[in-house]
C-alpha cells in the first residue's frame, strides 16, 4: 500500500486557518516606506506585510499554529514533533503551549545555544542528536515511536501552508489592488501559500518568489521539472537552505511566475537599506525579497507589489554589515 | 511692547492639526509585544506607538509637518528656518519641500556628514556655522534678515507641540482604554502635546515623562518650580539633551504625573530587548520609556501602558551594546 500523496490546501482551508490562528497570532501590520518605493523605482508602491512582527518573530508561527491545533484531541495529547533548529522550533514550541500539549523540538547538539535557549523558553523538550539529517531523522522517529507525537513538517504538511498562506490572505484583504507579491523561498512553504492565497483571490496577479542565487535550488528545480535537492549551505539568509518537497514544488510550479535570484552583497545591502529606512529588524532571509524588488525586474515597473517581510530573527551582536569585530 | 508668552495649544488645536497632517503623515501602528509585556511585569500590557515607522524616522515630523502647513502663503513663501542637526531639522526639510517652499537649515560645520546629507536629501538647504550656540543662533538671525523666512522652533512653538501631540491622539483612538503613556522628554514638546492629548481624552490618565539619569533636567526642574538649563551631554540618548522652555515647562507641570529617570546601562539594556523582541529600529532616546517601563515602577502595575516609540534614527554600524570594532 503506497502512502498517499499530499493534497495543496485550498483557498478555503486558508480561510479556516485563518479563523483557526486568529486568537494566537498577531494580525501583522502592512508598511509603507517612500524610500523602499523609490528604490525599487518607476513609480512602484510597495507593501511591507510585516511578518518580523508576528510571534516569534516568523511568519512560521501562523502554520505552526494551524498544524497544532487542527489535530483532534486524541492526537494533540501525545504531542507534537519536528526536527528544527529554526523559526519553526520556535514556533511549534509555541504553538504547543499555547494548546497546553508537547513539542519534541529534534535539534543537532550543534545548534547554538541562542537557538536551544529560545526553544526551551517557550516551552518545547529539546532531544539533541548528532549534526546529520540522518541522525535528526532517527531521532525524531524514535521520539514518535515513545511517545506517539505527530510530525509537524516545517513546510511539507497542508496545514503548515494554509497557515503560512494566511499573510498574504490578510495582506490581500488590506490592498486588494496588488499586481504582485513576493514571498523567500527556502523549502517553499511561505511561497507555497502565499501563492495559493493570491493567486486564488485575484487570478491575474504575479507571485514571485526569491532567492539567493547561492541556493538557487527553487529556480533550478523550475527548469528542471522536478524538486532538486538542496545546495551546500553557503548563503547568509540561512533560512532558505533547504530545497523543496514534491507538495511545494507542485504548487510554486503551478502558481508562481518566476523565481528571481539574488547575490549575497545585494541581500547585505538591502538588509541595511530597509533597517536604515523602514526602521524594522529583519533577517537575511527576509533582505532576499527585498533584494529582488531593487533589482528592478521590467515587469515589476510601476506596479503595487506585496512584499512578505518573513521573519526578524537575527543575530544582534553582528549584523552582516558590520566589519568582524 | 513685550512678546505675548506663548499658549498652550488645546485639544481643538491638536485636532487641527491632526487634520493637517493627514494627507502627508503616516498613521503609525500601535504594536504589542507579549515579551515586552512580561517584561513591564504584574499583568501590564503595553502598547507601542511607533513614530520610529513615521516619515523621517521620527515624531518630529508631525509637529514640522503642522507648523509648515499652518503658515498663512504670504509668510510660508519666503521660508522657514531653525538651527538644529537632528531629526527637526530634517523633519522641517521634509515638510518644507511638500509645501513646496524652502526650509534654511543652519548647522554646525562639526555636525556630521551623514546628518548633513540626510537634510539635503529631503531638500533642506544647509547653512553652516560655528559649532556654539551663539553663532547658530546668530546664523539664524541673518537667514531670517536676509530671506524673511519663518523660524519653526523644534519645540517652543504651540503648532509643532499640536503636531507632537498627534501621536498619542492616534494612539487613544486605537486604545482609549488606556491607563497610563510614556513619552520620553528632551526640550519638551513631545511630552507636553502628548499631555495635552491624553489628559484632554481621558482626565484621569496619567502621563509620565522619561529622560535619562545623566540629563535629568526635566525632572529637577519639576522640583524646582522653573525650567533649568541642559545638562553638559554625556547621555546616549542625543535626542534629549535640550532642556524645556518656559512653555512646555508650564504644560508639564501642569499635566504630567511625573517625570521618571533611569540610567545609561538600562537604556543600552532596553534598547537591544526591544530590537531583540519586538523586532524594530529605535534610536537611544526612543529606548529611555522602555527603561523607565522595565523599571516597574508600583503605580504602573497591571496597567494597560501606551508608550510613544519616539524615533529610530541610529548608527546601524554600531549599535551601543556592541563593543569597539
Amino acid at each position: 500500500m503506497h502512502a498517499s500523496p499530499l493534497l495543496p490546501p485550498t483557498l478555503a482551508d486558508l480561510r479556516d486557518a485563518q479563523a483557526r490562528i486568529a486568537p494566537f497570532a498577531h494580525r501583522t501590520p502592512v508598511l509603507t516606506c517612500a524610500a523602499i518605493d523609490a528604490r525599487a523605482g518607476d513609480g512602484c508602491r510597495v507593501f511591507l506585510k510585516c511578518e518580523n512582527l508576528q510571534k516569534v518573530g516568523a511568519f512560521k508561527f501562523r502554520g505552526a499554529c494551524n498544524a497544532v491545533f487542527a489535530l483532534p484531541d486524541t492526537l494533540a495529547r501525545r504531542g507534537v514533533v519536528c526536527h528544527s533548529s529554526g523559526n519553526h522550533a520556535q514556533a511549534l514550541a509555541l504553538a504547543a503551549r499555547l494548546r497546553g500539549i508537547t513539542a519534541h523540538i529534534v535539534m543537532p547538539r550543534t545548534a547554538p545555544a541562542v537557538k536551544q535557549a529560545a526553544v526551551a523558553a517557550y516551552g518545547g523538550r529539546i532531544t539533541l542528536c548528532e549534526p546529520t539529517l540522518q541522525a535528526r531523522e532517527d531521532t525524531q522517529a524514535r521520539v514518535i515511536a515513545d511517545t506517539g507525537a505527530t510530525e509537524i513538517h516545517p513546510f511539507n504538511n497542508p496545514f503548515v501552508i494554509a497557515g503560512q498562506g494566511t499573510a498574504a490572505l490578510e495582506l490581500l484583504e488590506d490592498h486588494p489592488d496588488l499586481d504582485a507579491v513576493i514571498a523567500p523561498v527556502g523549502g517553499g512553504g511561505l511561497l507555497s501559500g502565499t501563492a495559493i492565497a493570491a493567486t486564488s483571490l485575484k487570478p491575474g496577479i504575479r507571485v514571485l518568489g526569491a532567492e539567493p542565487a547561492l541556493a538557487d535550488d527553487a529556480a533550478r528545480s523550475i527548469t528542471a521539472g522536478r524538486p532538486l535537492p538542496a545546495l551546500p549551505p553557503r548563503t547568509i539568509a540561512d533560512g532558505l537552505l533547504t530545497g523543496l518537497s514534491d507538495l511545494t514544488f507542485g504548487i510554486i510550479r503551478d502558481r508562481v511566475a518566476s523565481i528571481l535570484t539574488v547575490p549575497e552583497d545585494a541581500i547585505i545591502d538591502a538588509m541595511r537599506f530597509v533597517y536604515e529606512r523602514a526602521k524594522i529588524v529583519i533577517e537575511p532571509s527576509a533582505a532576499v525579497g527585498f533584494a529582488a524588488l531593487f533589482a528592478r525586474e521590467p515587469d515589476l515597473r510601476g506596479r503595487k507589489i506585496g512584499i512578505i517581510v518573513c521573519g526578524g530573527n537575527v543575530d544582534l551582536d553582528r549584523l552582516p554589515w558590520q566589519r568582524p569585530a
